[in-house]
């Protein structure tokens, strides 16, 4: 039971930042992707593409299925923006944006608490008897305030 | 057992945002208190004294005691940045947060899991019954997600 609401108010935090996120992205159009947030910093686009990919990330991490958008981690992840990487599909971004969020909300809804406080693939059995708190759950809180740090960034480009 | 676990995690996140915003704020002087995080936008001082009032406000929201700096709400929460409202102690701010971290750790490390997973001064009873998981745990959550929003703004403004 109290397992259950833990999972329930990560979840729900995770849902408010999403929601806030979708309503920005909402408010900017394909022409607005190569718009900066600030002179000289992260285009909305960069940003969009990042949040896809490293979200996208958690259902390896989680072993929930195949990840949808590992073509991303390239132009999104690993390098940085503005390094003339070529940037795929970021005319289509937007609306795989909303895309990513049904798949792993799809996937959370079928996680149970046990699954939520388990380790994730980029830990051993030891790392989470040693440290309980080091769990899939801990990695959701870690991503919810990935969001709000470039939800703030994203707002200040805003219309 | 888990609640504890859970108390845990959601510190440990609290605990990792007001590291790396400390760390920002380490590596600026009163000085640079005056610069826009981006153009026109709110200033670094600006931010900085709204992170400290609002993080002070769960003193109250959390009956832990009195609030050392509320006298921060009318120019740093209730106003907007830039609308002449008098700025008190901005050349003191900088020391000032590191103090109202600590007095906030000290508070949250006497707080057991029960008073976590309790209701805050801003609900009723039926308000906890209706939703277990809004608590005084959740508004720890939100607060951590708001301290990321604004770091994400702040890192553009950086040396």
């Amino acid at each position: 039971m109290t397992k259950e609401i833990f999972v329930q108010m990560a979840l729900k935090s995770w849902n408010i930042q999403i929601k806030n996120a979708t309503k920005f992205f909402d408010s900017v159009d394909d022409a607005s992707l190569s718009r900066e947030i600030a002179p000289g910093k992260n285009t909305i686009g960069y940003l969009l593409g990042h949040l896809i990919a490293v979200n996208d990330g958690m259902i390896a991490l989680f072993s929930l299925g195949n990840r949808q958008y590992a073509h991303l981690d390239e132009a999104y992840v690993k390098n940085p923006d503005k390094l003339g990487t070529e940037k795929p599909d970021s005319a289509g971004l937007l609306s795989e944006w909303k895309k990513s969020n049904e798949q792993l909300s799809a996937y959370f809804e079928n996680m149970s608490p046990e699954d939520w406080f388990g380790k994730h693939t980029a830990m051993t059995d030891q790392d989470l008897i040693s440290d309980p708190g080091r769990n899939k759950l801990s990695v959701l809180l870690n991503r919810t305030n990935h969001v709000s740090y470039h939800l703030g960034q994203l707002v200040l480009a805003g219309n």
